[in-house]
């Protein structure tokens, strides 16, 4: 399992200093949407120059102009970049293509994607999938990912053969209800970033990567 | 009529200097995500700087993170900003709260969003809706806004009182075809900024304004 530590609404000096105490416990590092609208790839350079060792994953949440954009992330250091789920089916592909081209990662994000959508995607078998309650979601109507809230199992069913990412709120608390579902990666963000202490809240995700 | 001229892949001097020749025959510039998410909000500033007499449309393509955003676009010189239809509608809703706190405006992309989808939006009667046949479907699968391919009628069906601008692949000929529809903005891209002679294209399309 990896955990990715997701860092957003910061400008690039402090994405970068807030990674530096807990690089150590983490194994991806997501370039948020909000440093790349605000910063464009200047945010993914510098990520990538100052973790050279970790996987760097752009959240660009493309849904269109889908081999522009992917070239993009991926020549500026990105390892991974974001399609949403809910984009045309031919985006997505296209995506998958340049991927498979670059030897590098996609991950398809099912923030607000139908049944139907998702039986589509889990065509692509290479890309990781990430179920996703997203910012507003959560600060807006109070919504967390949870493994028992039926979000999860109902994912799974459509996808068992799947790499799957979890995205949302996520607590130490709330990792122990995902874990049964064997995640490919976990993605952390103020848990960490706004944390009292935290390294020892890294340390304390980073446990569950042995069980 | 507004026609909204869509700047995308290009370097932000090259932006600037591709509306130049035109920007007389143009009300709306749109800075397109492309250059959102290689340059950031650097991009928004300087075509803002460049034009302030013009309406500067961000095409940010918010599918999250609204209200941070939609400020980060407007803050930095935008008129209106863009959001998916296809992102939840809690997204959607915080958008057009941030607009009317701003006395701005907001574009929503109809793009891949569902029947039931386009529905729900037509109640924000404030937003401009923008049917759009996106640059993959063009270039990927030929595809292109018509108005006799049933794509207009379907929407209008659904809108009949909102704001309707239209994207995608529009020609001097096909916007002969949507002009009946009373669009409230037409988006032209290549068609103009990949004319031979783009002063004499921008003219060709500013001709259908006094119709």
């Amino acid at each position: 399992m990896n955990i990715q530590l997701a860092l957003d609404r910061l400008t690039i000096k402090q994405a970068v200093q807030a990674a530096a105490p807990v690089a150590a416990y983490i194994d991806w590092l997501e370039v948020g949407t909000s440093l790349i609208k605000e910063f464009g790839m200047d945010s993914v350079k510098a990520l990538k120059q100052a973790y050279p060792d970790h996987l760097i994953v752009a959240d660009a949440k493309t849904f269109d102009n889908a081999v522009y954009e992917f070239e993009m992330c991926y020549s500026a250091g990105a390892d991974i970049v974001t399609v949403m789920g809910a984009a045309p089916q031919v985006t997505v592909e296209a995506c998958i293509n340049v991927a498979e081209k670059r030897g590098k990662k996609v991950m398809i994000d099912l923030l607000h994607t139908s049944e139907a959508q998702v039986k589509q995607l889990a065509a692509y078998s290479e890309a990781v999938f990430c179920l996703h309650v997203s910012k507003d979601q959560q600060e807006l109507q109070g919504g967390a990912l949870s493994g028992s809230g039926g979000q999860v199992p109902d994912c799974l069913a459509l996808n068992k053969s799947c790499k799957l990412a979890f995205a949302g709120g996520i607590t130490e608390d709330s990792i122990r209800e995902l874990i049964p579902y064997e995640p490919y990666a976990i993605i952390i963000g103020s848990a960490i970033t706004k944390s009292e202490n935290p390294v020892l809240a890294a340390k304390a995700f980073a446990k569950f990567k042995r069980r």
